[in-house]
């Protein structure tokens, strides 16, 4: 048997840790897959004290993981520390430059400067993989960058993010509200105390910068995508779109159109018995569309020790293996930068909740400035009627331009009956 | 630019000729992924005169295909003939002992004859690459083969043949019967002339064979798959399944137990709302269950000139790119004979067809067989009387060894009473 594949964990949270279950449980068949042992050779994190359920005594213990860069006793780095910026982002690039390869699950460091550090991976002719990145059970950086190959990608769409998916799950099945939900999620552990990242879709954003990257072999180009989270939904909303047949998922949605590439991060309304519709809790689901291959669809866990960890260690083993391939697919040097489709300019039919004062006259105001946007009803509920108080309406409407109905909204939102901002969801056929 | 990758492609039919419209679409693009142009050498079918569609006058015609393994400007064969046996048995066997790398979409060569063709590869060190064979438009052998490889398999089982899907799910939708839909589905090119490979779960036999052999380390030992079809399933069978809250799927399932594997390809009853219930029509859609990361779900066409052409060309971009793994995952060498589990230990619910005489002690007769196999009734239906005419009764029966079930539907076969032979399904939770 050649040489061991030796590698240094950096960060020992559950990510970290799992890989060092994965690589123990499993090293004989590791080895068999990888054609060497899979070897850890030193670990870092911040507190040596912590019981993490791993025995780390035959380890490297190291205090400043950036030393792990320099030695030139192992192969390659596994990024778990996490973060844009700071610690992780430097051990990666002073990894890379020392020409170590770099597996990382950090969604955020690449979505960031996904293209620099692609550039400087190729450079050194070594590997930069993020199978954990996206979707942890799901191959799907794999079946992007190699099983669709051979496929020019129309689209690439899903639900990114198991925490929104969970809580508004949970919002339909028990009709709480968000923040009761929330609540509950970070108690059980399926949120984080700071929970803006997964519920402001910024997470499902990253990932979606990479997916759009890999699929269109473009710049992740994070900056310049338009982000919806979910905070503001109300147990209302869940209500009406279950009455008009729909499920409420947040959605990320990449889009090949002859003018460019539309893509977005948003609650949008689903059918009920769609595939899509039909993914609940902790799931992650990702549609893709090929030229040659049509669409395909594949579930699986987010998140979570396992899964990531799962994913972790086969990017191991495909380098160990001695697979070398552009961390997004083709040359980093031939990575487009993006045209951006104006989401304005992409068609699609509406859910709008408006909350307004019962009284004579509110439906004909509103639908006088649809009408002058020439957007057109497909259907109407006001359920109960409490003359001169709040109750809600929602309208379906057909297809419009995303611009259009931003500004019709705009206008209705300003009418004087309004008690609260307009609620605007796209309905997606899919 | 490095040198081209050259390759020969034998059998023009719709997949072949599919290969060559995708390099010659996307040519730049897959250079650009492969690391060098993937070229097309030289091409051998048997009617050189057939128009078929694309434009072959660059390229060597070569007659006698088992030329093409002779030839050193030749890098690697694309097998497109199909059959365990005869000429693409030979061709594909004489190119690997030549060292030339093969894409195949032959799922019945490799059930057959896998193991040893992956020890050919292996000893020559090159690829024997077939995504094309299990389910075209799903990567599922790269999932199993490397997405997953950090993982104990524990099963993968799923819907694994789009003909026999489309033809239950149009029983399904117009209440007509089998040999009526088969012969629309011929008429529509959905079902071959001969459709005994696919309506007998051979088609779909082979590729479970080929599921089993990555999930498991094992030989495919086709040989010892047992395999029931779907030709003896009749509209009632649809309509009372439908009754009961499910869906028939022809499934194939292998699934790792303490005792051994069990693999198994037979309609089984699966819940309306699950989401296999759910995959309808010309697709597939295979689970894979791991010991890290949990369950995911793939779904995508399984056959067709697009999905299967995008594998093979999938295939060929990871060859010229440099991928070299084993056939199966691990080393052939290192594959195991497998222990099949004696599927008649195993645990199953069932559902249970009876065509009898309606005539007082029917069920009396029916149940004490039953009860002297301690087989416990969950439920029974039986639509509307006829005194002394054949009608329909259908049991679901709890949890049950499958050879208790079977020594017990051949007991209640035997009676007078019934009109024809009794129809046994799985039912599965999954």
């Amino acid at each position: 048997m050649t040489q061991p594949f030796r590698i240094a964990i950096a960060g020992l949270g559950t990510v970290g840790t799992g890989v060092i279950k994965i690589l123990e449980k499993h090293a004989a068949e590791i080895a068999l897959r990888a054609g060497r042992p899979v070897e850890i050779i030193a670990v870092s994190a911040r507190d040596k004290s912590k019981d993490r359920g791993v025995d780390l005594s035959g380890l490297d213990w190291v205090d400043d993981c950036a030393e792990l860069a320099a030695r030139d006793d192992i192969d390659a780095i596994v990024e778990m520390i996490g973060g844009s910026e700071g610690k992780a982002a430097d051990l990666v690039r002073r990894s890379l430059a020392a020409g170590k390869h770099v597996v990382t699950a950090n969604k955020a460091l690449l979505a960031h400067h996904g293209y620099g550090l692609a550039l400087l991976a190729e450079e050194k002719n070594i590997s930069l993989a993020y199978e954990a990145a996206v979707a942890g059970g799901i191959p799907i950086i794999k079946t992007l960058r190699e099983g669709f190959a051979a496929n020019e990608i129309r689209s690439v769409y899903g639900i990114l993010n198991g925490t929104c998916n969970y809580i508004l799950t949970e919002m339909r099945e028990t009709g709480r509200d968000f923040s009761d939900v929330l609540k509950e999620a970070q108690e059980k552990g399926y949120a984080e105390a700071d929970p803006s990242f997964d519920v402001d879709g910024i997470d499902a954003g990253h990932k979606l910068a990479l997916l759009s990257a890999l699929a269109f072999g473009t710049h992740p180009d994070f900056e310049n995508l338009k982000i919806t989270g979910i905070s503001h939904l109300t147990a209302t909303d869940i209500h009406f779109a279950g009455e008009l047949g729909y499920r409420i998922k947040l959605l990320g949605i990449a889009r090949r159109h002859d003018a460019g590439i539309m893509r977005t991060l948003e609650p949008c309304l689903v059918p009920k018995e769609s595939q899509l519709g039909s993914v609940e809790g902790v799931f992650n689901a990702v549609f893709i569309e090929g030229d040659f291959v049509g669409k395909s669809l594949s579930v699986g866990r987010g998140a979570g020790e396992g899964p990531t960890a799962s994913a972790v260690v086969a990017d191991l083993i495909d380098i160990a293996r001695g697979l070398r391939i552009p961390a997004f697919g083709r040359p980093a040097k031939d990575m487009a930068a993006p045209t951006w489709l104006d989401a304005g300019k992409t068609q699609s039919r509406y859910y709008l909740r408006l909350e307004v004062l019962d009284e004579p006259g509110v439906i004909a105001q509103v639908s006088a400035i649809l009408r002058d946007y020439k957007i057109s009803i497909e259907s109407m509920i006001q359920h109960g009627r409490d003359p001169g108080q709040p109750v809600s309406v929602v309208l379906t409407l057909h297809e419009v331009s995303s611009g259009a109905m931003q500004d019709a909204c705009r206008a209705i939102g300003a009418l004087d009956i309004m008690r609260e901002k307009p609620c605007l969801m796209r309905i997606e056929s899919l």
